[in-house]
């Protein structure tokens, strides 16, 4: 018999909605079969916010944080701090070769900052924790999954960055990522940067500079990469089901598409990590936190694609 | 009894799906009550298509070029002349009183540059006959309604164009637009450029020196914007309502929503031009021309779009 592989959850900011979309996916079979999973958290918060929303405590709780001095909706220090420290113990936990994968609740940069910490986001702070150069997000719906060259930057800047070196590395960390998906012969579509990819160089040469050479590069490797095609068009037919996976040379040109199939079933993958790691595709939420309103779906899509990560890490 | 709007179709380059589409949208009596409808194109070629398609030729044809020497499919120069001669009769045609608006099938860019015309597309040819400084890109589709601060350039040169007086003169322009296909006090959004428009200056300063105070300066005005917001919601946020018209400030960031809804409904608007102008939103599709399989849904929903905007300028 196989054994189920093992995720752990951080519980995210206890001001916000993680712990209560931890434990209400939590409390559905179907998301339990998926896996061994556990929770980093106060184990007291979880406690109460199960007791409050009239469901089970998660069985098994890795104890860190103190959430005690939080409350619901309300950006704080102690939020922030709390928020790290599930992180914190969530990694050490799968470093020591306790868990196979790691599922993030969400946290809040605000709150970050307050603590004292200056990471615009999980994936720098995971990136920093286990000495990571290079990372990349991906984006995973049923009808689309878009792998980012580069993510929180201004626009501007993100242009200089869509180097040839770094388009190829992201190809490369989303052809691995898409096929431990289960896509054998992944086909990747890479985008444009320029309206009609540069239409032969009339709007731009980047796609010419850098983006054909990188897609030569990666064919070279064996990798069923085509592009650069006009992104306009490539979303709508990669959702479609001609591509696999997009290659999207800037933060909104897959973010865009991806959120407009809307929020709930979106699932946020860090590439290049040590390990596998998926995370809800929404915020704190801090308006809806402790009134119960909070839904799980992109919480249980979050567990569903890092277990099927984790298995293939195997 | 009020007069029907009258418009005229430029049938485009004869090579493509131009004529096709006129011919099959014309023969739809629904399309045929929205208003008054002349073709501009080779009377020949026209009837010609309608005989090989079974449909009725257009009943009201102005002629203008000749596609004799054209083949379906062909890249030609003569397509090209052909094309620039169907819009230009039209042009003249409206400039001397005797249509309300414009509706372009398409032309093809290279068979332009043959013929020896440099303009990228009829957005350009159009401000160019007209004399028009300053024209916008308006997308139109049932959920989704996008002005464009800029077009065909590169993403490089589209985030220097961004600028205040650039982007209240698109919020201007759109604000007339929208309020002519029906929407007496429109609630306009206005995109950041940055991820997370910016994130209060940590990823670029484009939102707070540039487009904040353009939004300001349009609510002086008297138009209900709002605005930058983070892009990668944005338009998920206008498709379920919250907004009646978005401001891209470029190109794909309003395409890519847009077209990913899919090819058929889309109807684009320039705006600022003397008389209102609509197009389909789909090139001359060369490699299907002259089969008949064609489709003139966007065809038909430029002439109902180009119809309101006539009945409105009266």
């Amino acid at each position: 018999m196989t054994r189920l592989p093992s995720l752990i959850i951080s519980a995210g900011d206890p001001a916000g909605v993680g712990p209560e979309v931890t434990v209400k996916a939590l409390a559905q079979p179907h998301v339990r079969d998926l896996a061994e999973i556990a929770v980093a958290g106060d184990p007291a918060d979880l406690h109460r916010t199960a007791e409050q929303l009239g469901l089970p405590t998660p069985e098994t709780i890795e104890p860190a944080g103190d959430a005690g001095r939080v409350r619901s909706g309300q950006l704080s220090t102690h939020g922030g701090a709390a928020a790290v420290a599930a992180v914190r113990r969530a990694v050490e936990l799968i470093q020591a070769g306790c868990y196979d994968a790691l599922v993030t609740a969400p946290i809040n940069k605000e709150a970050l900052k307050l603590a004292g910490f200056d990471w615009p986001g999980h994936t720098e702070m995971l990136a920093e924790l286990t000495g990571t150069g290079e990372v990349r997000m991906l984006l995973v719906t049923d009808r689309l999954k878009v792998v980012h060259v580069t993510t929180h930057r201004s626009l501007k800047s993100a242009i200089e960055a869509a180097t040839r070196t770094r388009i190829v590395r992201t190809i490369e960390l989303g052809y691995q990522g898409i096929r431990r998906l289960g896509f054998e012969r992944p086909r990747i579509a890479v985008a444009g940067i320029n309206p009609h990819a540069g239409e032969s160089g009339l709007f731009g040469d980047e796609e010419e500079r850098e983006i054909a050479p990188a897609v030569a590069e990666a064919r070279a490797e064996g990798i069923e990469a085509s592009g650069p095609w006009p992104p306009d068009t490539l979303f709508w037919r990669a959702s479609s089901g001609e591509f696999d996976l997009v290659v999207a040379m800037y933060h909104d040109q897959g973010h865009i598409p991806v959120k407009l199939g809307g929020f709930d079933e979106g699932v946020n993958v860090t590439l290049g990590l040590p390990f596998p790691r998926a995370s809800v595709d929404h915020g704190t939420a801090f308006d809806i936190a402790g009134k119960g309103a909070a839904r799980w779906a992109s919480m249980a899509a979050a567990i569903g694609v890092a277990a099927q990560l984790a298995v293939k890490r195997h």
